[in-house]
């Protein structure tokens, strides 16, 4: 299993008038956790991109447990218990506050995309071999 | 069942250097269409709240089928399937863009709390009243 | 001159916990209004970048004069109070809400951009031809 | 003079398909400049809205010099080049790239209201004896 924790303060303009986060912005948390998962195995995504591989998200599933409040300093706990098969790759997320307060769970599926061709592509070996450590 | 449809043009700030809509951006699109549903149903979101009643979101879901384009006008088609039981209310959203492609489907739980003491409440009778000739 | 107004309602993502716009959501209500303008002339900002200009932002200037709040029915109103002479083309702003009140007046300069070399340009003349007929 | 750097990487939804950081993003990583700034000379910004201070923001003002890029890391500079004197304070930004490349300066001012009755106010003696100390 691969679990990387990546630490966001909650910026004034992610609230809303409820005084909580608001609910659209924590895909945006997501996406620095699986960022940093990456840059941690020793691929950045932005390498990734570099190579001509997109990730796509193909689905998102959030439980909203308990409001993110300004200036809140999060952690976003990013997972992937299994290798990618195929296409697609499996995310986890664990969003909780400096008390380690459970504050969302969530998941994503991403899938390899040829940035040139947009054709589906299986996870490229480079970032396989990166994982593999880490399952055994 | 209540199916309303809104209109978003996607600005161009939405999307990413991907070129296409970035996917953290659809929950926001969702809520356009639930404030919409609420408009089109006799009390706009505005008034609920005005109520001392706040609708926070508990779980969100998306299927990212097709990308949006920046420039793209979309139809955010919501739907309430069934009545409100208890405290939480169901919306399901499709997304169609100006040819009538459908590119994302999503659903959203929400539930009903008192503004002011947090407490979790009932769907007050005046937002049932203007629903249920919707379902009869 | 040429003076175009765009409509958009605030979205609840929009405010923060102040119960007003979040102050960094003015300058994209700012480009819904240069994308309308450039719409009302004749030619689509999503056309010019497929001829292959960009319009990249030098600068940008906002006077916050009242608050916009949720579900307000904005008016963006832009103005081109002269030509473009040479590389820039200089964008004025108002934003009004529904009862005509003054919000937000702002200004941008933006200039052309090959989008392949990344080399400034003078305004193209397909867009000059077709603000021509306003200053006559 | 005070002055102080955060730092911030670039998040993918932050960039458009120009493939650089959309210009309306800046006005956030402004106030991630400003909210450290507060926090460094001892009061954060919570902690003054908690104490019934808000600060609105009035005007706003950016040049765009070189685009950042996704995952570039920034550092946001802040400074307040003199003490706030009646209801108003300035803040100046730079925001540098990894390499030291300045990307973009700004400034915003800002003026001390009371969260209850919207009243405009003089700065708080509390937060100017924390400024005292940086201009001597």
């Amino acid at each position: 299993m691969i679990e990387v924790t990546a630490k966001v303060r909650v910026r004034y303009g992610e609230t809303d008038q409820m005084g909580y986060v608001y609910y659209g912005n924590y895909p945006q948390y997501f996406e620095v956790g699986r960022v940093e998962l990456f840059r941690a195995i020793g691929m950045s995504y932005k390498e990734i991109e570099n190579f001509g591989v997109m990730l796509p998200v193909a689905d998102l599933s959030i439980k909203y447990v308990n409001p993110a409040r300004y200036d809140d300093e999060l952690s976003i706990i990013t997972f992937v218990r299994k290798l990618p098969e195929g296409v697609r790759i499996f995310f986890e997320y664990e969003i909780r506050n400096q008390e380690g307060k459970l504050l969302t769970t969530g998941n994503t599926t991403l899938y390899f995309m040829d940035k040139k061709t947009g054709r589906i592509l299986r996870c490229p070996e480079s970032i396989l071999n990166l994982m593999k450590p880490f399952f055994e």
